[in-house]
């Protein structure tokens, strides 16, 4: 099974270009999904999924077949192995809830990942992280020397890992941390943004009396809580609720949508496109 | 059937004297719910639902008796009499849908109400209005008489009506007009408050790419979208979905949300405390 | 914009051979969804959306083009045009609350249909569909003369409509009735599908004390409360719901479910297969 | 803190009576919910939380005074003190997400419960019960000697455990284990009940073609999955859904489910009357 992501500037023959260069490479397309922002002049977004028997064995003359299409439709695009396991790093400072789900989801085997290290913090976490098995990185935040303990997590990740998921992390990377990196970053927030940006919002949520708690996982930039919206959800809430209970019922909801988020985006779902994403939803 | 609205400083023993007075007048509770803002030094809430035969023919020696109690713990009370169906007035723009939901409910006894008027600043409703025999009143905006169209607002609504409900009324109702009608004014805002505060909300959550679309109830306060909150719902949206699309699926929020919150309001299941709500949901 | 409906046995090449027969044409596609049973051996579903400049006036070429690709796929096919909007009737009996969802949608453009006439075995709701300007029948049901009513009711859909609402038609049609009309039928049901088929579902769901409420909308076969199911939600309910309680919220559901269901139907985003149904989502 | 639960015939002068007993000892009540099944010779439930400094002292005057009451008003009733953590016992066979997701929230404290053994037919989640230092007992379903394997399960349980979850334990206890047990059993079942009981209900789902995936919470009774239902919940899903995809979307909706159900029981929230619950919910 391999996965086709593209992106270029809309036009008619884009999808006939490429399943013709599929077809022609005995490719059966099983899943197909696309979007245009604007069909007269506007940016074009497609993945599709095929099965194709050998794959390995046809990949690099696929590559180059499909490099001369993207030519000229002036195409972004990728093409992903079924072998392509993701490496990613996981985030946390205290808060076990999210680290958990995700640890339980690549378990059960819910996400296909390899989780090459677990960074906090603190070291509250590192049981948890050796009870599956994972590398854990006590990384402490020295007031001041940021640059100190970013240097280290730099190191970490670097060519390392595909990916960094912050499980509740509460500390801000730096935009120099950002670009260092160079990959996607995936944030869970831990309000329905944009409402309640910024510290503490299941206090801001409580003290406004709202009847819904929501959390966000979103892609990182260098504009703190003003990523890419990758998911939301909400969990109804009411007047009985103290700011204990909403933190409670907030982990449920920051859990979920984070792992919902992380699967999508290891499956190639998630494409960005001018601080929006496009998410081609799967089963 | 006779409902009981009360608010104290909360302290011991409450709930037996008032259940203690009704029992001791024969009635029956059907429903009791409450809420205390901290069982130490804060405000506790009570609604209890009761069945009385003869109730008419009790009611004044009742109150009698209650004000006796109510005094002693410092209440701010209420009780209301089956047959007591609130009078409300519905202001309206050109957006008939929420109206719409509000009429058929009302239409179908889901809501308990005599809506005695309709109010907009634009002529396009009245046909609807007539539809359900309901009085119609084209008060137009003229820029810079508010004042003149509040008066006559205020004429129609003084003394005659018990709540307004603002259903997609695209006018903003002064402190002086607040003030001089003095009942609750419930509004549906096209948000998930307080995310996208103030005018064309789709359109903010269209540039931000939110997933989900909400809209909530509140009562109406001097300051614009901040009054407490009565209800709030969502619906997922996704990149698909134009700012056109996000206002259509939005429209089935705001009527959904807002006819909840009415109905709310009608059965005595909202309270007030310090710009939130205490809501005591029932079937 | 035109739509191409297609399903046929899977394997290679189908998107590729249609596709480059629309880029042929010109056609820029701006939605495409697909799906298949099984990439080896099973059956393959595919909806394209596609804006094509003067399309009216190479449909004609266009169809020859397509028909000459379903040949070699062996493909069931159907194109739509912009203007073919569907034509309607509604069989109500004395429920109006799925009814007015549809005809609200309709008359607010939620719909793009037209609704040609509304039959009903009780005069009831002959104003309602007044107020709407849709012509009603009074088709009344006698008890062992059902071969009667039917036949006129046969008379006012045979070539005059292309689908079916049951909004709540507390009749059950014949075999031999689904047989002469021909085209499809959508039943909205008063629960969750397996659950509580048969008659008064509510009283059943009250006595099993379920803690939701569901309604699913589906297409009517020969085998009572067994076609495929479209769309089904739910709400939440609980002890405190009386029967009559969880018949006002179910109306809620069945009247919602049913209404996305039809828009569902009306773009084309729905082909059955093997008793269910595949659901091309849209915005 | 106290919980008075209390169940009787529904009459004028039970909340009172319960009360004026409570405000003479200094209690103040902080939670009160009640319902009654019929006002007029109905039964009626009260679920009571207080505060009383020194509980522990007057615990025993209290229980005295309310046993006065209760003979009067022929109740059933039961007060809990906040020391009284219940004692859990959790059978599972292989499937570890539901018991995973209890084992969090008890760590989490989300669950105020002494979860004392877990005991499985299978070896397979020993590792995991030692991770949280649970004890683990593995007790084989030998066919047609259920009787052996009943009687070891029983000598683990019977006035060591309150409460035990089945949570997803593949076996059927049998009557005389319920009877010997004698307290109450929850079990998750796998579907939204009372769609599709039995085995296998995911396949059963599918095959179907349903549009929501659900799950359900209820007490064990003699009769198989046909106990009171204490929660339910369901997760939308759609034609691209395997088996297999909705048995991973299940899993999900069974923990989330099931440890909400327990969360409840825990709290007092569920009594049982007549095959149905009735659930005062809480934060």
């Amino acid at each position: 099974m391999g996965r086709l992501l593209v992106s270029c500037p809309d036009r008619p023959g884009i999808v006939a270009a490429l399943t013709t260069v599929l077809a022609g490479a005995g490719a059966n397309i099983i899943e197909s999904q696309q979007h245009s922002t604007d069909p007269s002049g506007g940016r074009f977004f497609l993945r599709l999924e095929f099965v194709l028997e050998g794959f390995s064995d046809h990949i690099d003359a696929l590559r180059a077949e499909i490099a001369t299409v993207a030519e000229r439709f002036a195409m972004d695009w990728r093409m992903t192995h079924p072998s392509d396991i993701q490496r990613m790093a996981i985030f946390v400072s205290r808060f076990d809830h999210a680290l958990q789900e995700l640890l339980w989801r690549s378990h059960a085997r819910d996400l296909a990942v390899d989780i090459r290290l677990i960074a906090s913090n603190h070291p509250d976490l590192e049981p948890l992280a050796k009870t599956f098995g994972i590398p854990f990185h006590h990384v402490p935040s020295v007031p001041g020397e940021r640059e100190l303990s970013e240097a280290v997590l730099l190191d970490l990740v670097r060519d390392e890992v595909d990916v960094i998921v912050l499980a509740r992390y509460m500390q801000i990377l730096t935009p120099q941390f950002l670009r260092a990196f160079g990959g996607p970053i995936i944030n869970i927030h831990h309000s329905f943004l944009p409402a309640f940006v910024g510290a503490d919002p299941y206090r801001a949520a409580f003290e406004r009396g709202v009847k819904l708690i929501g959390a966000t996982a979103h892609y990182v930039t260098d504009e703190l809580d003003a990523g890419p919206i990758i998911d939301q959800d909400v969990h109804r809430v009411d007047h009985a609720h103290s700011i204990e209970d909403l933190r409670r019922v907030g982990r449920l909801v920051e859990r979920n949508v984070l792992a919902r988020a992380v699967a999508w985006h290891l499956d190639d779902r998630v494409l960005v496109h001018a601080n929006k994403t496009i998410v081609f939803p799967g089963p």
